[in-house]
């Protein structure tokens, strides 16, 4: 079975944005076992939209288009697409609900009438809720073709696509396609690359594939098969081996759960509370553990310390420290660590000190060089890193090695 | 004159890999005013590569290739490309040195026999070298048509885009593409759509095309020009009229410049200092406002205060006001500002207090409540908003929401 990718945008052929949709696009149907051939961007325009519209559905099963969803009379994907099914469109009553219903729940901003528009779909076809935005997915199934019509911005469309279109579409693949992400934290993807080359050469069925996010890589292994059993009978081995190899260092098989949420159950399971320092992250480090809903029983406060009084003052690193080592030291990522923990009477603390950049290196400590600082119950452990982004990669690397920092830690603890 | 873009790789049709090299094609050709209305991915498959080949050289003036110029045997889009231009390959003295050269320069990596593949040339071809890699850059000029092949790797695409193709395309355009960037927060898409209607309507040269961030809307204003004198002349009358509409919400027309850039500008213009104060954000809003670099100078400490106890303890919020009001109140948004920005000696604070999702939400206060505090020189001032989206998308609203109401406050501070 084959699909095609269509997205739609003035925006993407100026070059204003990067296609990130058409890459989760493919990736998630590739995952599928579908086969895609082509993927193409149109513009807002009637005549190529449509053009580009039939040439897809020519060439292959299934039409998955993004974009043009929206509110505005520029938004015409659903028109066109309609019209080259033959449907005409009608106002669907549960979705003009869902939007007076978005719209009466965020009070600040009225329903213009224009958002009427979003409320109309074609006859016949299966609408599909947006839960973080007002247009609906679209899939429309014709005798032979089958178009799927997902709003444009990756806030919707991904949830969408997760949460509908995926189960959609595993329903027409005969032989499915089942897959485990295999998350690591603590090594590179190059040195990762390496250690599983054979594997990558010799294994057809399952295969796996390495994705790289910041700080972390994701191995992706997919097998075809007819059932789950099927499926994990061929997964179970590769799996085993990827543990023989890379160890602890695998945090999840899950593809929804992330590194903060190991952490988080980590410290749940040992009764253990955490706080934060941050400087040089300034909050991000926080951010990302507060993305965890539910985090609250075990996180309950941190601290942003940019200024070497905020550091004296809320954590009580000494001034003889911070005049000795400086604010980016071991030792001033240590008592930021110690001293946290003090003042939050919390069990852990993660403390980052560093210089993000793109100013304030020097010669011995230059633009990338980050502490990080692990306290966890009466013991600290501090590390140097070496960043080589600009100022906003930095800090998220800084904040990936504060979480693998804590894990490593937290699973030595465990013993 | 139009351009369209072809580019070639599995890596692209199987999600591997964002095609960051087709927005850099675009963007930069939309600056030289070459009208682009389609960009296509499709793999390294001899058949559909020709036909996607000729198609777009029927629909466009020029097709810019990307990829598939490699040494081995996958890589067609040379070969494929000179055959449908009815040109011969034959091998290039020039190149060939120059690869010669390049291997000598590297020293660890031998030439390999398929690597004078990437020295043969159609006949007629204009050959463009490639300062960072082997695989030489070609245009093929026929008749009518003209295709452009360049090397996929993004580090050999961009600087032979920049050094000699931006110049050639140059000499083929009469008028370039001049635009600003206007900047909005505070206001809704559909809204701010609604208030430009007419002028989209109206408007062909300059153009105004609008796009939805995460609580802003930035409008792009572009002008076709002879050069930056008339473009200017052009854009200012539209520039001003947006202002007489919009006035305050514009924060900046410069590309480049954030929200939080904005903020902390302000801040060091009225020489006042600021802290946070983030309940349900967690330390998001720190680590956007430390986005900012160089924000030592305004913003030197903020307070990540999760739990009841964090609030009463760090930031003086009364037990009192927690009981009666709760966490999530106007009241208790409001000692958070005045008590962080007392904790912190700070002239200025924010807070933020809510329920991001997905659990915690009552009748009364459901998921996505957020109540936002501004303290600023003994005032205080609290707003209410109703998020609709998920955990992520509501904390990060919270977010651009008060760093809006923080530049109202500073707005209205400067008279």
């Amino acid at each position: 079975m084959t699909v095609e990718l269509l997205c739609v945008g003035t925006e993407l052929l100026l070059g204003n944005i990067v296609n990130t949709n058409a890459a989760y696009l493919a990736e998630g149907c590739a995952a599928l076992g579908l086969s895609c051939y082509h993927q193409s961007v149109v513009g807002d325009n009637e005549e190529r939209l449509e053009e580009a519209v039939k040439l897809a559905l020519k060439r292959a099963d299934i039409v998955i288009l993004s974009g043009g969803l929206g509110p505005t009379k520029d938004d015409i994907t659903k028109e066109v697409t309609a019209r080259a099914f033959g449907r005409a469109l009608h106002e669907d009553a549960h979705t003009k609900e869902r939007i007076s219903g978005y719209f009466r729940h965020m009070k600040t901003a009225g329903v213009t009438e224009n958002n009427w528009k979003q409320a109309l779909v074609p006859e016949g076809a299966i609408v599909v809720d947006n839960h973080n935005g007002t247009a609906p997915g679209l899939i429309i199934e014709g005798e032979e073709k089958t178009a799927i019509l997902l709003p444009g911005p990756p806030n919707e469309l991904k949830p969408m696509f997760e949460e509908a279109i995926a189960p959609y579409l595993n329903k027409l693949v005969p032989e499915g396609i089942y897959s485990r992400m295999i998350k690591l934290c603590g090594i590179g993807e190059s040195k990762a690359e390496t250690m599983i080359a054979d594997l990558m050469e010799r294994q057809t069925n399952p295969t796996i594939a390495p994705y790289a996010k910041t700080g972390e890589v994701h191995l992706r292994v997919t097998a075809k098969a007819k059932n789950e059993e099927e499926a994990d009978r061929l997964l179970e081995p590769v799996t085993k081996e990827l543990y023989r190899r890379f160890g602890d260092m695998i945090y999840t098989e899950d593809e929804k759960v992330s590194l903060e949420d190991v952490v988080a159950a980590l410290l749940t399971d040992q009764k253990l509370t955490l706080t934060t320092a941050e400087s040089c992250t300034g909050g991000k480090l926080a951010g990302r553990i507060v993305n965890v809903a539910g985090v609250s029983g075990v996180y309950s406060e941190g601290y942003i310390t940019y200024s070497n009084d905020a550091k004296s003052r809320l954590l009580g690193v000494s001034s003889e420290t911070l005049e000795k080592y400086g604010a980016v030291s071991v030792q001033t990522a240590k008592e930021m660590a110690e001293g946290a923990a003090r003042a939050a009477v919390a069990d852990a603390a993660l403390s980052v000190t560093g210089i993000a950049g793109p100013d304030g290196g020097t010669k011995e400590k230059p633009v990338g060089l980050v502490y990080i600082g692990c306290y966890l119950k009466g013991h600290t452990r501090v590390e140097e890193f070496h960043f080589t982004g600009n100022r906003e990669k930095n800090r998220d690397y800084a904040v990936v090695r504060a979480l693998t920092l804590l894990r490593e830690e937290l699973l030595a603890n465990r013993g």
